[in-house]
């Protein structure tokens, strides 16, 4: 059954369904509904679904989930919830019974505006790719006789970021201005970084809390992970360099983190996934997941991600080459007995291939600036004021399709 | 006019008026209001007023403010907000007009239970004490030329925490477990950390936000700041060691951060203003206090903090050695256009004094473990299961008075 005026193929059929919050730019004629009310919506295509309209129109139990302001409600329902709302979602836009009243609450993306799609509860970022964890310490510590650090195969390091500045796709990122010192500078100067960078990552959202005290083990990340996002961790490497020892990166990334305005379910991913690459170091058992049953949950997942700055394509980053994944993030994040909370967001770090073509920030892409990025815009180093970056994604869906994941986008605007 | 039924010369009398969120322990005969009901509260000696109640009462327009489950609200409010609410409340438990209607929603802190008093929106946590920070440089890099880090006297050094874990006095912490490496062992091990430690520090409570893009600076500190409590930052030494290089603290600071029930507004706090130490480098002009006039604001608080193990005091840190002040922190924390949310809180970083029982911290206190304290309830270097830790604090009032700070405190309980 053909979903309704999605074209055969698109990425976001009703084999995708993201979810999202918007608002009509203009309220409908008639409608008793001003411009501007937020709803959770589907997206289809290049027009987004009024989920929220959609099951009070059906007289859905959901409605209670999806005629709402925020995800955070469908969130925190759970994981059978979440599979009992897909499919309903699935049959609204596929059985033609439902055409007459679905049709007039399906809107043109041009007609809506996309709001933050959750309320963030704590934000912590990983660095899970052995490559990118690889390039940085060749880069900053090109001396050390290994360019990982002694605890990187033992645990997927992390640290917490600023929840109250993760921004959705399209905000303007101002940039940041802070202290910064060359090593061989007698004092820091203030001002402007004039080494703005971007880092593409993955975010995974927290639905299901868990309460403090309890680790929840690699087994139960399905539980409590509603799905993934795009994110792109902007950085200003020259304020990070000066301020990150010993408590680690601070105004170097709390300027702004933005991220998609659809999230993509797990349930959606299914075709995705993948085994992680082969561990070099034995892992201790709250982190092993070889003895987990790799054709029923291999961790990993094959997202091919695209980093465009002012439309033009500098790097391709696969997810599929993380050495952490986001299930031993959870296990590790929690093992202390730190609690989730519906909305916690967590970061897969930098997404970087082992190609050149593959590495997913402006510091890896041209070693720190030494190397020069020929744009049609311009020559590139780290970004510059007007400049637009723009992540993109898909992954394998089912019978050959794709699945989209959307865009996660920001223009650098100077500051004041 | 004497406060009603504060002893003369008490912490809590009406010069103070900290506040909190409460519940009645049981419903009061006859009363409409069942049990659990939270309210705001302001503490007066060993009672607690129920503010909220007595606006409505009273017929207060702040009930809107005052009658809720959380601080939020009135910290959302805005300094002006802040100084009439304060009035009003000084003048409904000193006027004798009021007693009638006041004196019945006044109760003892013994038939109520205390809550956590706002929404933590982000949490940072600062390194602000010279001497701690020397201490901590000489334990762990005893050979390093200087015990500072090169950065530490250009900014105050500050990191996110995780502000789901922030808990009210009172809540126990279970002991967390993870992944610790010796340097000489040949890889890490797992288990509940044999290194667990306190830090005692003063947290401050953002009332006002600022908008992204926007730095707020030095002198617009009391705008945005409502006031300050009492943190305990518990710290897993072993599991920070082993995890901290090099993006900083995470498992080992993440399972708990305990805060007292009582936040003092600042406007408590007048007499307690005092210059903070004299600096050894020139500041960069946001962070540079020495031009304001010194007598108007000078920046530091005289917080004088006891700690106490099991009841028996083992430090007593002085908050007025701070070298960073909460205004500089406030303005470092915004240069690079993060912004502020109402309920974010940010803790001074451990307070050490200059002598040997002024340390904030287990840490310093045993020198990692060097040194036995000898304690009533046995010897100690870290903390064990069953332990308990207070930390205390009072402020110079007006006219020789003390303003309490209340206390925080919580114990160790081991995991399941």
């Amino acid at each position: 059954m053909p979903p309704f005026d999605v074209p055969e193929g698109d990425p976001f059929g009703p084999h995708n369904l993201p979810y999202g919050v918007f608002s009509l730019n203009n309220a409908p004629d008639g409608s008793p509904d001003g411009a501007g009310r937020r709803s959770v919506g589907v997206r289809l295509g290049d027009h987004v679904l009024d989920a929220g309209a959609a099951a009070v129109e059906l007289g859905s139990p959901y409605a209670a989930l999806l005629a709402r302001p925020t995800l955070n409600p469908l969130l925190a329902a759970g994981r059978t919830a979440w599979s009992d709302v897909r499919r309903a979602l699935t049959a609204w836009v596929t059985v033609p019974a439902h055409r007459e009243t679905v049709a007039p609450l399906i809107h043109p993306l041009s007609e809506v505006t996309l709001h933050l799609p959750f309320e963030v509860a704590d934000y912590v970022d990983f660095y899970a790719s052995e490559n990118h964890a690889r390039n940085v310490g060749q880069i900053f510590r090109p001396d050390a006789e290994d360019s990982l650090t002694p605890n990187w195969k033992h645990l997927p390091i992390g640290y917490h970021g600023r929840s109250g500045t993760v921004v959705v796709s399209g905000t303007d990122v101002v940039r940041p201005a802070g202290q910064r010192k060359a090593p061989a500078d007698p004092a820091p100067v203030f001002g402007p970084s004039v080494r703005l960078d971007i880092e593409a990552e993955v975010g995974f959202v927290v639905g299901t809390p868990s309460p403090m005290g309890t680790p929840v083990p690699l087994g139960d990340f399905r539980d409590h992970v509603f799905g993934l996002c795009l994110l792109n961790d902007w950085s200003a490497r020259d304020l990070q360099a000066w301020e990150y020892v010993p408590l680690g990166p601070f105004l170097g990334k709390s300027f702004a983190t933005s991220v998609s305005a659809w999230i993509t379910p797990l349930d959606a991913l299914e075709d995705a996934r993948v085994a992680p690459p082969a561990r070099t170091h034995p892992l201790l058992p709250y982190l092993d997941d070889t003895s987990e049953d790799a054709s029923e949950d291999p961790g990993g997942y094959d997202l091919r991600i695209s980093v465009a700055v002012n439309g033009h394509v500098v790097s391709e980053p696969p997810f599929s080459t993380m050495y952490w994944t986001a299930a031993q993030q959870l296990a590790h994040m929690t093992v202390n007995g730190a609690s989730l909370r519906t909305g916690d967001l967590y970061g897969s770090g930098t997404v970087s291939g082992a190609s050149d073509g593959e590495r997913g920030s402006l510091l890896e892409l041209t070693w720190n600036g030494r190397d020069v990025l020929e744009l049609p815009t311009g020559k590139r180093t780290f970004l510059e004021d007007g400049d637009v970056v723009t992540l993109t994604a898909w992954a394998p869906g089912p019978d050959g399709t794709r699945v989209g994941l959307g865009e996660v986008t920001g223009r650098v605007v100077a500051g004041a």
